[in-house]
């Protein structure tokens, strides 16, 4: 066990430096290109996961009956993947529970090193991994082995370096000696004691990147885990508990400490596991409904929740129009919007803003922002590699409706994908809404490829109105466009009032959307978008306690 | 405001370190003599309590209307010390908000050389401090000084040293450079963003050492607190208010930061105030009744719990039996067993142990812990001393029905207070019980004078018990006599399994109810009795979070 410790050091220790600067840092390259992973890489890994398609996944899971196939490529392409549908909890549970008490006597080091051992073998398997995140997500290939490979490594490696410091900033012995008259010496032994069953509710749309912080947070800190995935995206996750299953057994643990619990949707599995006793963490991405329901009801676990939000945009003026529009366009257009940090509301004065083309109304902005977004998508072959993929209907129906209040300024269009002809692509649009009148509209998540262009009654409202949103419905990211000092300063104090990250006056190959590992926190906790954050201490530190015992030397 | 931070860095250093390493150490001096604080300072801060008797404190809180006196010495001395009573709760929330946001602007140094230098001032009135906790605890007077002056001052650095970690284990500012054909620069800046209203809820056994852990983890970390202490134990929390006011004030900060919310027992006012909005942390000590209502309904708030247990020594053989008895007998008699962490059930086999002095039935071990008791207890002038008074007539009622189930093994007396004729003062009884037919009588806490000596079938039932009985009912302390090490690794891993902190053979002058800051954890947040410790990275860094903003360079 020790030695995939001593194996992964070096990742480790870097990792934990990362975190601590927050400067740049990467552990796994998120270059596709076979300069970096070999000529034969992409082949082998798009064949292997070819060679699951149509058949019954490798994996057992205790207390299952019978199999779903429920995924459905946004490309077109038939899965039909089969995996054991789970149904006596009792059974799954007590699996999940039986090789705890041996994970947890290993120690911090066994156990991270465990954790870094399944990365490396992830790491091994990022071809393969990309295609399943590719035709469960509808990402484009390229942001599935990125966001869902190599930046979910990262992100995942994350949270394995905050567990480690966090369980060894207390030693595992001390020694106390109270000095005086009679001094007092004992000794001391501290054990990391994790909490209990980890559930971890995955999502349709990110279903790596946004469910390996906390499977490995948990996992690293002694705690079982128990993957569910969403019904629309279980081969990645059940790769990664395949993979985690093979590496444990291998290291002498019992492979079920993390087991894949699949399910047809109309089961309700995340909810009938939420409430077992035996379940003390629970990390969930999805809807505002069912992340609220789980922190009302499943109060006997830790609930690390990310909801949905208003990603806010504070337009007032900038020295690089052209640039500032292709910047948001790229935000509006990468993977259709579907991303739970892509920007939604853009405020911005009803009577224009200022530029280095001078004077722009609304409807110029919009045309700017429009002739973005024909730069990057005219072309088809282009368009699907950024756009990806619708992922289900409800954004489907979410973009059909948007034009109904409001006027369309940029209207959607259908791009047919070359290689995959049922693939179903659209183009964002841009709306165009007035800050008084349609509130309703805009202070609440469309999730798709829908921005609103929201005419205020100038900066400050913007501002007020940024404000107010977030703290109300929460958002996971902001960005604001200004030359002025003082309103980019008002801007970072409302954001520190409304607790969200900002990006300010973004032009280059730096977008909103996108979180950097080791440095950029994904979510705050400070918002009703999300009660938690990758990664920072709050995130791991409540995985575990420490307990201690004493005696006298 | 930095020169604070500069001038007690070192304290805060030294402080950090041992955190670290959790050996021993101390900032604040627990001998009360006038060899370390002067030969005045013992008269002075008597006088400096006595001034206060009878008067209105002098202290406002915004929204009061009218005072209550609801506090009752256990020593018999009239306190009738007047608090504003808290009525109207939109203005006491309004007054403790409005100077959150300069204090988060402030920053970690800043806020924490505040914090450091409040415990400095509360340091300087430390025997007016013991007074007041002397007298609405019942605390002795030098347990008082101990628990309720230097230790409790070490518990509220530890936690000043903890959010001083947790903020800066993030940088204030980072600069990112992605490498590749076209590198990329961004700045990043990171704050550290308080939650919002911590609610401080004292108890009336433990008013300073009990709340000042989560009134400096929230205050160091930004959060403004509202402090509602115990109708029976306001004074010493009174004075710690004021001393946060006083030195915020100077500092140029808005006093109302920390506000006293005191009211008539009637008034139900930390349940009115647990569910306001505002109030994002609540930080509780006391029964289980109230402590699990809080949990259940006050859920916007991150609420840490310490409720009540059932503490409970193992004991299998020892080769010290007369030092085990001592121990024990110290242990129970310690302010008269009304600790969170007395010990309440003695397991032991009902056919005896075996010890230096040869076989001990259960007879001989009470009456050895009998005799510990009387060589502690038997002179009323030093009983009283270690005795303290009797906080409440609950705790005499439960005494009261100690015997009604079970064989009196050692029997309660009243003690005389050779100072204070209407002191209330009694010592322990030690009560026979069986394992089998007694459990509805051990299972629940009684606290105060209360032990149980419960017979069971051999030292691997008396473990099991152990587990399943802290698994279900909660502990905040546990502890084992055995000469096996067979038997005390068997404890040690019951003991993890149940999450509960354990003391090996404690035969000298560490007795299992009392735990050192910087090294021992209080509670664990592993069982049902806290869901939270004293003070560990859980207890701290869900108190704030970062926010960031990101520009290019």
């Amino acid at each position: 066990m020790t030695d995939l410790f001593a194996r992964h050091r070096d990742r480790l220790d870097a990792a934990v430096a990362a975190c601590a600067t927050r400067e740049f840092h990467s552990a796994f390259d998120e270059s596709p290109s076979p300069r970096v992973y070999g000529e034969t890489a992409a082949a082998e890994g798009q064949a292997a996961f070819e060679a699951l398609l149509g058949g019954d996944f490798p994996i057992s899971t205790p207390g299952s009956d019978g199999t779903v196939a429920t995924e459905k490529s946004p490309y077109g392409l038939p899965l039909d993947v089969a995996y054991p549908r789970a149904r006596d909890l009792d059974a799954l549970l007590g699996a999940s529970t039986a090789g705890m008490k041996a994970w947890r006597d290993a120690g911090p080091e066994a156990r991270v090193g465990v954790c870094l051992e399944i990365l490396d073998r992830l790491h091994s398997r990022i071809f393969e991994l990309a295609n399943a995140v590719q035709h469960t997500s509808g990402q484009a290939f390229v942001m599935a082995f990125q966001a869902g490979g190599a930046h979910a490594l990262d992100r995942a490696l994350e949270a394995v370096a905050y567990a480690w410091v966090e369980m060894t900033r207390v030693p595992r012995a001390a020694r106390w000696e109270k000095p005086g008259k009679r001094p007092i010496t004992m000794e001391k032994t501290f054990t990391a004691v994790p909490r209990g069953v980890s559930l971890v509710i995955g999502c349709n749309t990110f279903p790596t990147w946004n469910s390996w912080p906390g499977l490995f947070a948990s996992l690293a800190t002694g705690n079982p885990v128990v993957v569910k995935p969403h019904p629309g995206a279980v081969l990645p996750l059940a790769i990664t508990v395949q993979v985690c299953q093979e590496v444990l057994a291998e290291a002498g643990f019992d492979p079920q400490l993390v087991l894949l619990a699949a399910e047809d949707p109309a089961d309700g599995l995340a909810a009938e596991l939420a409430v077992r006793p035996e379940v003390r963490l629970i990390d969930f991405t999805g809807g505002n409904a069912f992340g609220d329901w789980l922190e009302a009801n499943a109060r006997h676990a830790v609930v690390f929740t990310e909801k949905a939000g208003v990603n806010t945009v504070v337009v007032d003026s900038t020295d690089s129009f052209a640039a500032m529009c292709q910047n948001l366009a790229f935000s509006f257009a990468l993977y259709t919007g579907q991303m739970c940090t892509a920007p939604q509301n853009v405020y911005l004065p009803a009577d224009g803003i200022e530029t280095d083309e001078g004077h722009k109304s609304v409807a110029e902005v919009a045309e700017g922002i429009g002739a973005g977004l024909t730069q990057l998508l005219d072309e088809d072959a282009r368009a699907v590699e950024l756009l990806g993929g619708v992922v289900n209907a409800g954004v489907l129906e979410r973009l059909a409706g948007a034009g109904s209040r409001g006027e369309v300024l940029v209207p959607s269009r259908e791009v047919a994908h070359p290689s995959y002809p049922d693939a179903t692509v659209r183009t964002p649009t841009l709306v165009g809404l007035s800050a008084d009148a349609d509130a309703e509209v805009y202070e609440s998540e469309c999730f798709g490829p829908v921005a609103y262009l929201i005419g205020t009654s100038g900066t400050e409202q913007s501002i007020e109105l940024f404000r107010d949103t977030v703290q109300r419905h929460g958002a996971m990211t902001a960005s604001v466009y200004s030359t002025s000092p003082a309103v980019v300063e008002a801007m970072r104090d409302a954001a520190l009032d409304a607790g969200v990250a900002l990006s300010e006056n973004l032009l280059g190959a730096v977008f909103v959307n996108q979180s950097a590992a080791f440095s950029d926190f994904h979510g705050t906790g400070a918002n009703p978008a999300a009660n938690a954050s990758y990664t920072d201490g709050a995130f791991v530190s409540p995985r575990f306690r420490f307990v201690q015992s004493r005696r006298h030397v």
